[in-house]
């Protein structure tokens, strides 16, 4: 029976854990990594402040926290539906596709988490850097093994530079974001599915597989 | 003499200005134009703290004073000398190539200020999203207008698409900013110089004009 309590205060421990973190998420996205509090997460979600200032020992721990948070957010709404599409051009398209979608619908209230929190936290030194740091290598690795991928199925040319198309992809997208949060206007996706599209056709063994648009 | 003795003031008192602001910008492109406090550059700058409020009566006001000086660092850095090119693709490589210094050359120790702050404010309101926003604008403008007198001189093709080619130059220059503060490396540069010459190429109406490296 005491196990059995027990079991439903961790219970309810991880579920105000997760919602303070979806919730820490979400301002990060417009104010920054900086800009969370302890304090003010308690009071935006009416809980005490004991009890959150307990489930977090640090300003640190609750930003680390939160960017693994971010990432599995990022993982549900990027990288797995990209990896549900079968390998090659098609799964390339998909990935982009679900990266406009994810800036675009505002799954983060700021645009993009990472967008943010990367330009937050670029030039300073620590964990929250590091993490970051990581969060974005890990991404750019997955693109590259995409276009990998498209190459080895023999839909993309074999001379491609993949680092550089995964750049210049990923920079196309990263503007979009920027653009369409800072003017709140769509115009930088049609951009970007317009560059991302020319760019893929240029490489394509078969251009004629992609669409006329993104 | 009295008035001698006045201008003598106002004029140590711009240089204070001036010196608070440059001190400001360099701040801010690191930890954030939210992470400027009167109290520490006041201590940071060995003046009084009095003197700082004095010459700023709020944080307001020295984020936009901050934002100002930056907008004149990167003229000087990067619009003035783009402007002492000859009109065309050579204006154009020269404003790359400027811009790519600008960034690398840690103008600002946190890389381009103006990445840095977009993505700090671009979510916000206010008045400092407005001056960030504004800013932004002014350089998507001098980009393109680059482009236009290019195309006018019959130096680009006819029928190129000018702001889309502008969206791409800027987007691999930002990613290149973004990717060198993050990693500390250079080879964003590299990519971005390649990507921005195989673009040119595409819209130049004679590429042999073109260099082979930026």
């Amino acid at each position: 029976m005491a196990g059995e309590r027990q079991d439903g205060r961790v219970e309810r421990g991880n579920r105000t854990r997760q919602l303070i973190l979806a919730r820490a998420a979400a301002v990060a996205s417009v104010e920054g990594l900086e800009g969370l509090s302890l304090g003010r997460l308690a009071t935006d979600l009416r809980l005490s402040k004991s009890g959150v200032f307990a489930l977090f020992g640090s300003k640190e721990e609750l930003q680390l926290a939160t960017v693994r948070t971010a990432v599995a957010i990022y993982d549900e709404h990027v990288v797995r539906p990209t990896r549900a599409a079968p390998a090659g051009l098609g799964r390339i398209l998909r990935m982009c596709e679900r990266w406009i979608a994810y800036s675009r619908e505002r799954v983060f209230p700021g645009g993009c988490f990472f967008y943010a929190a990367l330009a937050e936290f670029d030039a300073r030194q620590g964990a929250v850097h590091d993490a970051m740091a990581a969060a974005q290598a890990g991404w750019v690795a997955f693109v590259e093994r995409r276009i990998e991928e498209a190459r080895t199925l023999g839909e993309i040319r074999e001379d491609c530079d993949v680092p550089q198309l995964a750049f210049e992809i990923i920079a196309f997208l990263e503007l979009a974001n920027g653009d369409s949060v800072l003017r709140d206007s769509p115009e930088g996706y049609t951009r970007a599915g317009r560059a991302i599209l020319r760019r893929l056709r240029a490489e394509a063994v078969d251009a004629s597989a992609l669409p006329a648009e993104l």
